[in-house]
């Protein structure tokens, strides 16, 4: 029951703990142990009772399952942004998954147009992938324009609350429109791209959004310690100075 | 560089041997090596070079991104077997995540119904998340009847050689029908369900599976073991005596 004590359901600040460090080399014992004072004795239980949880995966892994949504312009920096962070959170030690037009318009969503249905049922799909990614434990990123406030809404409304972190890449459409890496603001102004956004389609800025990154004005690397410093206060992964000052190091 | 010497790309088996057990005491140190061995001095390099890849994830989890796709008749057995390995792997302190009826027919998938088009549809798309996962290194294990050959085919696709494993839960329809937990068997002889699989819709055996369980004379326990065994013997996981002669236990 030692292990209950130290990794109880809102754990992961204890993790930080001064003496919690040691803790942390031995992964499979403590999870052995873990499962054995969660199981009861009798011979009777249903498998049921043993189905490994959210909050389970999360202590083996030392993080929570959250969902970055990264939103904003084309061009603003949403991929760039996240790519950055989960190096860093790589760094850590922690894992992550970014869902983003490369490996979801090509896979899950390559049925997919851009009407106006299609767009929402794009990124309804990315909303409950991304809930399946928390639920596994994985802190979990995606970069996609999201530009209707209803789309996000209806993705974060899947998350319990905390879970989910809007983040928005605020971004002059001037700035945005001169990197133009693909040319396709170009095309756009042109008129050979149709609804692009920003141009001939809207962007609905977020409200509320839990993190703002000026990413015209920030470096990449600033940014995303931006972010890391919001999921570290947040008790969202292991504290920086703890990593730094691990025995072994 | 010692640490590439230790997990180079099919370093797993690497990982269990004698001499490399205490490096797994020390994950966020050996990572933030390994990425500093990963990435060019050179500061003109674009963040393209550092994008976490699924080798990398596999290296810091100790595991492949794999699947597991258990087939078979309703009532077969395949969530209960799941279920059983998922608890099993997460003892072993490797990080898995089910994808069954409960998390994808009320979440992604509640827009399909049970049409031709759509069973084919809801069976894509349960591929196409398989595939995320992998690619997050997480063992991801899938719990549906999928009765056609065509279907499974599709969702093995997507994979690389050896990451699919097709898991055939055989076992007699009579069995089957007999625990009908649900009731639905006795519906269908009903007429009640139409095409139901086994009574009125087909189910088409695998012809070659990785693996068969035959869950009619095997215990849910014996089951999951022949499937952990695979995964061991193929270097999916860590090996299971490296885990109890860990030096802290």
């Amino acid at each position: 029951m030692v292990f209950f004590a130290i990794f109880d359901q809102n754990g992961l600040n204890d993790l930080n703990a001064p003496n919690a460090s040691n803790v942390f080399n031995d992964r499979t014992e403590r999870y052995k142990a873990m499962i054995k004072a969660d199981t009861p004795k009798s011979e009777n239980i249903t498998w049921h009772h043993s189905i490994v949880t959210k909050e389970d995966r999360e202590r083996l892994l030392g993080q929570k399952g959250v969902t970055l949504w990264f939103t904003g312009l084309p061009q603003s920096g949403k991929s760039t942004l996240a790519i950055e962070v989960e190096k860093r959170l790589f760094e850590m030690g922690h894992i992550t998954y970014i869902l983003d037009g490369d490996n979801i318009r090509h896979g899950l969503n390559k049925n997919l147009g851009f009407s106006p249905e299609d767009r929402e049922e794009n990124i309804r799909r990315i909303g409950e992938v991304a809930n399946l990614f928390r639920q596994a434990g994985i802190i979990n990123m995606t970069a996609f324009i999201s530009p209707y406030r209803a789309d996000r809404q209806n993705a974060r409304a899947l998350a319990k609350e905390g879970e989910f972190i809007e983040i928005f890449c605020k971004c002059s459409l001037e700035v945005c429109e001169n990197r133009d890496t693909k040319g396709l603001y170009k095309k756009a102004r042109a008129g050979e791209i149709p609804e692009y956004t920003g141009i001939s389609a809207p962007y609905e800025e977020p409200e509320n959004p839990e993190l703002t990154v000026e990413t015209d004005q920030l470096t990449v690397e600033d940014g995303a310690t931006k972010i890391i410093s919001y999921l570290e206060k947040n008790g969202m992964i292991r504290k920086i100075e703890q990593i730094s000052k691990s025995p072994s190091s």
